[in-house]
């Protein structure tokens, strides 16, 4: 590819299991491609093909198999970023690359509430990268830093989104039915998967709460403060035996109250930012309703659109809340890898890369 | 056993998985012992060894093995009959035997929210008993007929009744993740389990909503009448990859505002009427309460006390209703067959029993 | 698609799971086009939209889901025709439609030994398609019937065809580790496969084991008789927790006594019929073998090359017979609804199909 | 148990899987009771309930819950020491604690292929207890090693010892499909197992290879040395989604060709020194035969005889080898902590326990 003129970018992380899903998300991504590999020192100076134990049914793409890793400290060349870094490692990493010139979409934790970072779904709040500007005035960075949400957060959130323009939502309960590969290689144990259920993930419930309220609130663009929605959220998280597709039960108390009927209309009308814009990456349609009783399932439904869209099913009425409703989606794209992708391409269509 | 003084019962349905719990748990009961096996035409006039696909991990009792399985229409000699016959045929048969002066004690759907038929857990409603004696007057029978409510219903209630009487009772929300064997054999197609979950189970959720109701009412013995509990529950029912154990994920809304610690006092404390006769398949506390972060798990906790007790774990507030927590049972022993059978003994202690 | 030159093609047993799969790969074939679709009475007369429960994850083809089924006796058009019929009705109906001038090409076991019939693997014993001659004279047909082999032994004999070629066959030992797709749906039960392995798959062994016989055999085009390999085969055949991808461990005593690396690379230089003829469905290499310890794994390789070629690993040193491996292939594409349609690519450009 | 008269037990490594076996099948032994528990430095100085992920379904017995674990230096008081430790730390740990005089029963590979060290399965090669006195000797050690196989090995080999007396034995080749908890925790990644078979599992083939010839071999008094089996074993090991339980399929030449019905006989009718000395933990026929078609299975037959027995189901003729069959047993139990006290067992009553 002595010609190719898509924009260079660098993949933090990428040997893990998101870091595998950029790689491979990006290999034939129409405006950016994977020039610069970045791990831990014990994956540095060994090529990609050599260093990673590829878990996805894919075939690793041929072009990054003979890139060779660099460690956290290499100073990267291309302007845009995407991090699927360890938590522990990412706050300083990158934050160093932000203020070096560099656009990092982060899939990580670290700076997602922080209240001069954008927490994006571009369906649902492209709005909040108004933020950007004074998040680079007020820590004097060339670059910035944007993120996504969680995995389970942003399934979710694209099914609440709609809900909450067309009836005002007021509170959501939602029990979460999680795939394993939501924890990473190795991840959760054999042990803890087959023949059983763990009703634990550690943080995710407070993530869900937490995000989802800033991801559905107002970003004011002349104070340049976010305020989060006005609105109770309460998360229960479980892991099943699931390789890839987070399932959630989801219950919302709307200020209308709509039928299930109505309720659908929203959703299958629903369209974003990305749709408006055409992006690369964007689901045609981002929330797709199945009438099915027995839908969505994950082994059937979580390849939809790429990966791209999210599924809902069971439509009903809530005696308590008023409506509720299953979500599904697969979280290592629309979760992970393929959510910093569309911001990434929101970015660029707004001229805000560092290009 | 020539002089084996327990009293004969008969198992109707007993070549099923529920049938087979009832042969296994029964066959070293100190009260009853099975000596008329009762299932279809296909299995009739087969020793009980030929007929049946047995399908637990326990051997098969030798006592049982040598009876010859009768058909539905076979005439019974046991006074007592536990039923676990496909709802399909139950009616017609149950209502014979009760009218023919058998106690029928019955885990089939069919009669559970009948307004003279008792829906029963010894330790929540153990006075719903006294609807017995309308019941036989008014239909004219001799015996009687006393159901045990749907597996996913019994774990949860049992948890609910202490928090009922200490707090009072106003809302719950639920979402269970169900095993397979609540859906007998062959049941659920392997396809819909590896890697997935089934977001629907037919029926399921309206169960719960109406048996909870039933149970946690009253029973008026002036009028002779069932009074609901004044009470919104709505239920959400998957399917997982799991082969006994149901784990529920509910929140409450409770009348006076507990915390935590004063709801896992209330379930630790709970004590019903089997625990106070000392009944024999009474589990020494109904609801026992695990404080790890990831407790309840089915493969871990399904058998405590001899799968009779349910086990509750992550007991937390809930932003939304309050109170939040994990509940956990088996299935086919406290959530069906032991179900019927504790009620059994309560009748047995009340001198109603038709012996 | 007014102007679709492609040849019309009936899918007998459509709606079920291999039947799916035939609807599936042949929606975007550059040569077939399903226009015709049968199942059973139960499914006839309705679109296959509304009568089939799809379990496929890629969404159902457009175009198919609104033909309208027809029952087993209806007269077929399309000159081919795909047989996915359940063994029990197969022989009366595929010689009925043999006899009537259609190409048959036929995944059910019914057919599969008779010696005038092929049993065929184009990439193994294309030459077997010279008995269609003196089968239809025989026969009195003016079409023909030609069947491929079971789904585990297609996998098996692709690995060892160039062993046979290159080494000289005397005799193989295979224990399989079978994906429940390959019972169909609802098939396996799920009690029987979480937390399980059930050694026993009815028939599957005398298959494997009289299959690969003829398979790995002679057409003699004088005397128009098929000569059977002389081989001893021994197989032994579980069902194991996996959704598509059957898993054998090989172990073959070869003339030569090949090392590993020899074997290898006849595996990997191994090519057939197919692949010279560059059929549309024929994958570039029909044995790929990996060299990692612990592959192949079927969540991992069972969709290489689109689930059309077979991949072996861990081949080394076998103490007792010289040489053992691991293969491992898709069983409901190559092994079953991809496998026939090569077979008809391959007659179509041998000119025998019926046009 | 203040006046308990058992005699106290070490166990090394308590707090791995195999560990807490060792505790939970010690909890009710008659002859031994755990008196002091080691692990590694991380869980030394905390009781042992709180430094121990308890991962059994039955609760940890209240007496080892309370006691203090110490580390790997610990100078032990208990004559008889159980070993489930990590290999890598287990040679200084067990040399040292033999040459201090006691009686060390591992369950660890590090010893295992010793030339002056047992290793026994008491119903197949008791007479290789003989070498103890030359251990003694020849290493200067008032204490001494005994091992048990590997949990793949010890299965079948119970089975194979009835033939190879029965029948002499030539040759054995097998393939197992193993349970995740003979890796221990956290183990093998559920990302690994969930739709899925690896077909690897490091050092297993060799070891039953090696293991299964000292085993069937003989043990010359006179000269102090082990005579391997002269015996051609293949293995070929997978890991598949079974919790509990190892399947093993097996093919056997013998020397004598006995038909199945022979072979059956000679399996039901085997018994060894461990049923002629009633030990405690010996199940009453080291191999039960099931005769129908589909068994045995893991979730059904591997806690038969408590977990102390295999289960032989499919004995049939083989094409190639003459006799094949499966083999099912449960890999903590009689595979691991259950066969170090049978051992113990045997060497108490052989008074060879250093009391």
């Amino acid at each position: 590819m002595g010609n190719d003129e898509r924009i260079p970018v660098a993949i933090l992380g990428a040997t893990g299991s998101v870091g595998q899903r950029f790689v491979q998300l990006l290999a034939r991504h129409p405006w950016f491609r994977p020039a610069e590999l970045i791990a831990s020192e014990r994956s540095a100076g060994r090529r990609y093909r050599e260093a990673t134990d590829w878990r996805l049914d894919a075939t690793m793409p041929e072009d990054a198999a003979e890139l060779v890793i660099r460690d956290y400290n290499a100073t990267l060349e291309s302007p845009v970023v995407f991090s699927a870094l360890p938590a522990e490692v990412a706050a300083e990493i990158e934050q160093r690359l932000a203020r070096d010139g560099h656009a990092v979409l982060s899939n990580t934790r670290t700076h997602r509430m922080e209240p001069d970072i954008p927490l994006l779904i571009p369906e649902v709040n492209a709005g909040h990268i108004g933020v950007i500007e004074s998040q680079r005035r007020g820590r004097g960075w060339s670059g910035f830093i944007a993120t996504n949400p969680n995995c389970s957060t942003i399934h979710m959130v694209l099914a609440l989104k709609p809900l909450q323009v067309a009836f005002g939502l007021e509170a959501v309960a939602v029990t979460t039915m999680q795939a394993v590969s939501g924890a990473g290689y190795p991840g959760v144990p054999s042990l803890d998967m087959i023949d059983n259920v763990v009703p634990y993930i550690g943080d995710e419930e407070a993530k869900m709460e937490s995000e989802t309220k800033k991801l559905l609130g107002d970003f004011d663009l002349a104070t340049g403060q976010f305020q989060a929605a006005d609105l109770i959220v309460s998360a229960q998280c479980n892991r099943v035996a699931v390789r890839d597709g987070h399932t959630e039960c989801v219950a919302v108390r709307l200020t209308k109250r709509p039928d299930p009927e109505a309720v659908i209309a929203a959703l299958e009308e629903f369209r974003g930012r990305p749709q408006e814009l055409e992006l690369p990456s964007a689901p045609p349609q981002p929330v797709i309703v199945r009438r099915e009783a027995n839908r969505p399932q994950p082994a059937l439904d979580r390849d939809v659109a790429n990966g791209m869209a999210s599924v809902v099913g069971r439509v009903r009425a809530c005696p308590l809340l008023g409506i509720k409703f299953v979500v599904l989606g697969h979280n290592t794209i629309r979760g992970a890898a393929g959510a910093s992708i569309l911001n990434a391409e929101l970015f660029r269509v707004e001229n805000l890369l560092p290009l």
